[in-house]
């Protein structure tokens, strides 16, 4: 049996090393546009900031260990031109070839959404969505004096801090009112505040043009002009599916591949997985494009069960996420508040804002925003602050599980001084909602 | 309507606070025999290390607050001598008074359990159970060259770390062979090896006598002799029942008083909450005795809710737990495998030790062990290094929910990499319990 898969990111290379396991004597072949396989572009800011010394550590794997260990046929630097029935034909070291599969999985990733402004293509305009662009962006940022960051979801947010860090100049452009904008205003706001005091943050601030001559530089928003000598643009991500498109695959309503929960696409024995595909929202039980790596790694273990020819099926996620800036950890499980609203629930929820650990052992403030439909389902979790980490791990845990604010309030979530509270901030919240549901 | 609780800790002004909260013209009286209320004991060893400066930040809110903004009718320094039906009698100011009660709940906590051995009543031997002694220990210690701690349970533990930080040598002496008898010995053998390093630690050793003129001098077990000058005794604690007993409220089988869900014993308007009172382990679905501060608060609560005529129900506990030696951080929820054998479950398990973070930003490693049922239901998690909470949150909110490993498995817990993993550690438990349970 023949398998190909197109991609060796984190969804590919789970699904080729469940494969390998499953069924060892299949062939199994991976291709691979760039020189790296099981690559976690999530490292890069950290990589940029010097945390992390070598591009490599970001790799989970290196190819010799699939390839070795494994027994996964590895095809770096090996772009797929175009998919037919059985068959495909790619660009390796310049000349094409052509194999033949007999299962295939698009595990196509995602890539950076486009500015959508003159000079995008300029020298100096750089994504870190791929992992050879963190290199890039780590080699030229050593000689830049100001650096523009467009966009203040997650990856700008840890740009922001990777590069002032390094004691440059940053600008922080966010068309929206508050940075993270899936995020509600109550977590924003907080966010907004500490970047104010790092960084040059402009907030609906919408970017028009990128100017320059060989290279960038400024860059023109409807409010003013910013002299720099590198862009990083971090407006988003789009699922990757031309080649998906191309055999007849069809895509669902967020423009990403449609899978069932078996990671199976309308075509008979083609699967996807990973950030090109998308997946159930647990909360909304409707299908959502989640581009995450801990999704991304599940859906692409649970197209290998499958296409190994086993019965496994994916539950879908969270859109559960933790992120950082400085000393302020920030995260989130399921749907804010407005994400909610848009979703038709009628919402009720509660912000708080306490201390993390005892408060003779303080280590600083926790924010906990819950939200809840009228009916007591808790619909999503948001925090920021110190000890974020360990709400957001239970908030997922119970949010995976369907919880009511009851579940919140009664979890058995311990008090260790250092660590935690006798009331948890998450118990807290649900005790705030039990009011407002009219719990005694 | 007259309420009365007899004791001012956790579970008591919970309840008190709930009542005047749900119905403020009662009349709720606290009987509580020390000068403070609402105290928390967990906090002692950050207070005898000087981490914590003022006992009184040990106590969440101080009487006035009670008093005051809560209109709670707090007696301190009020020990009840006797119950009756209807009416009790106290001790206060060296003179007996009487008052009446409608309703009643005894939360009137645990006590230290006795070593059972000569002298123990001698000036220097101490347990850390009551925040009074807290103060002594504190004052005590100062002139101490030689400590030995009596049982290596969370408190012997704590208190090791807290007083071998003072530059004190301390002798720890467990009798089992293993330090946390409640943990298995995956984990507690990580802690063993860590405790030798920091103080003489002394295991399958059997206190047989403590000695000493006027106060203590020695400790004598079965395999030696160690001076001292003071003794912490921390072998377990037992619950206060006696004043349950006399009005003839039935105990359970854990030697505690039997509650039903809603906090109500078996005589009709006479409650119990917090750790004198028994709960249900949420795993084996049987009574249980959980003498933490987290279910003691939310028993008060409830005890509170159904007092004032409403209706609420306590579902139980998870024995949940964290607490922690230096750098290494230790935690628990649901049964260990030892308890879950004892419980009568066939168990399958896992033990994993791996990095807690991303790989690329270590802060070190965790040890977990997982372990199901044969059917796949997860019974407990412990762990033992870095990032313990985080984990012990997520498994204490899944166990809570009646989780199976495929729960585990999929439950999204985020990344983040200097927080987690792509991979959780409780992700691979599960995981490699899958090929246990022979789940593809």
């Amino acid at each position: 049996m023949k398998v190909a898969i197109i991609g060796g990111g984190a969804a590919g290379m789970s699904c080729a090393s469940r494969i390998k396991r499953l069924r060892p004597d299949w062939d199994v072949k991976v291709f691979e546009k760039s020189p790296y396989v099981s690559h976690a572009p999530c490292g890069i800011p950290f990589y940029v900031s010097g945390i992390v010394d070598s591009i490599n550590n970001l790799c989970s794997y290196d190819i010799d260990f699939f390839r070795e260990r494994r027994g996964i046929d590895v095809l770096t630097r090996t772009e797929v031109l175009e998919v037919g029935d059985g068959e495909l034909h790619v660009l390796r070291d310049g000349r094409k070839e052509r194999f033949e599969w007999d299962k295939l999985l698009f595990a196509t990733g995602a890539r950076a959404a486009p500015l959508n402004v003159q000079c995008e293509e300029i020298e100096g305009v750089l994504c870190v969505h791929y992992i050879e662009n963190g290199e890039k962006v780590k080699r030229l940022v050593k000689n830049c004096r100001s650096i523009v960051i467009v966009g203040s979801g997650y990856i700008g947010v840890e740009m922001a801090e990777a590069i002032s860090r390094l004691g440059k100049n940053v600008v922080l452009i966010e068309k929206e009112e508050y940075p993270l904008p899936e995020y509600d205003v109550e977590i924003g706001s907080v966010l907004k505040e500490r970047l104010q005091k790092v960084v040059n943050a402009r907030f609906s601030e919408k970017v028009e043009a990128i100017e320059g001559k060989d290279r960038v530089e400024r860059v023109v928003t409807d409010k003013g002009e910013y002299r720099c000598d590198m862009v990083i643009s971090a407006i988003g991500s789009q699922p990757n599916i031309e080649l998906a498109k191309q055999l007849g695959v069809k895509l669902g309503k967020t423009g990403a591949i449609a899978v069932n929960s078996r990671m199976q696409t309308n075509i008979e024995n083609v699967y996807s997985a990973g950030d090109c595909a998308e997946t159930t929202n647990i909360i909304t039980g409707k299908p959502d494009w989640i581009p995450l790596a801990v999704p991304a790694n599940k859906m692409g273990y649970v197209a290998g069960v499958n296409i190994s020819g086993f019965e496994m099926e994916f539950p879908g996620a969270l859109r559960s996420q933790i992120t950082g800036f400085y000393d302020l950890e920030i995260g989130r499980a399921g749907l804010s508040e407005k994400e909610a609203k848009m979703h038709g629930f009628e919402t009720i929820s509660v912000t708080i804002t306490t201390k993390s650990t005892a408060r003779y052992i303080p280590n600083g403030d926790i924010t906990v925003k819950m939200v809840s439909d009228v009916d007591g389902r808790v619909l999503g979790v948001q925090c920021i602050g110190k000890g974020v980490a360990k709400r957001i791990y239970a908030a997922s845990s119970l949010l995976y599980k369907k919880a009511m604010v009851e579940d919140f309030f009664f979890a058995d979530l311990p008090y260790f001084p250092p660590e935690s509270r006798v009331w948890d901030p998450l118990v807290v919240c649900a005790r705030n909602l039990f009011r407002k549901l009219g719990i005694p």
